[in-house]
């Protein structure tokens, strides 16, 4: 029971580090946020430097405290409702440091019993391969 | 004791959740490679896309069945080499189902005692950010 537990311990270690290997990889912004709490669990470097913050300022912080909508309405609950509607589209924010407008695109899935939203981050002035985002 | 596995089983659940939304939220192709057997054991759609493969048919595939070096010698002893160089730099191979020539970026981890190679794969044809990507 203890190899076996070992191993368990083993495989999940190797998960995160694949996960964190491949968040610094990409060369897109992301951030994965908990829909219960609305709080930022990950975020990658790109996404950090393009909210204008610390990667690790970002963890375990209110995605509402580094950035707002541009438009009206809880902006947890948009980026939830964009990611289940049958053709989601951005979500336009401002970052609360210094007001670059930037451009979300959620995923919605459930992990750990826990909804949670994969956000993709695009400054505005970007466009490539935005048509293609969310097939 | 049970209640704790559990939760270690969900905690490990959610990681490798992450990694398969991350894996297919990215539009960028990646593959990891197992060093010690070079095995491929885990690609995303755009990977196999690119090696005009299924994604299932790469997944505990040898790397060099899939691909074949452009250069001389062992492909995953090149692409090791490169990503523990100072400046790595790409690794050009031909698919072996068409002959497209596609580039290798290689990061090297390890993860449960097992070196890993995450390689990030272009088209010769992208030249997009290609000098931004392993620094």
């Amino acid at each position: 029971a203890q190899l076996a537990l070992e191993k368990d311990f083993e495989t999940q270690r190797a998960y995160d580090t694949r996960f964190r290997v491949l968040m610094e990889a990409t060369r897109e912004a992301f951030m994965f946020v908990s829909v219960s709490n609305g709080r930022i669990f990950e975020a990658n470097t790109g996404a950090a430097t393009l909210m204008s913050c610390r990667r690790d300022e970002m963890t375990e912080t209110l995605l509402d405290s580094v950035c707002r909508p541009r438009g009206k309405g809880d902006l947890v609950g948009t980026l939830k409702s964009e990611a289940q509607s049958e053709a989601p589209s951005a979500v336009e924010v401002e970052s609360a440091k210094d007001g670059t407008v930037l451009r979300l695109f959620p995923t919605i899935f459930r992990a750990a019993g826990d909804r949670t939203l994969l956000l993709r981050v695009e400054p505005m002035t970007d466009t490539r391969g935005t048509q293609d985002t969310l097939t």
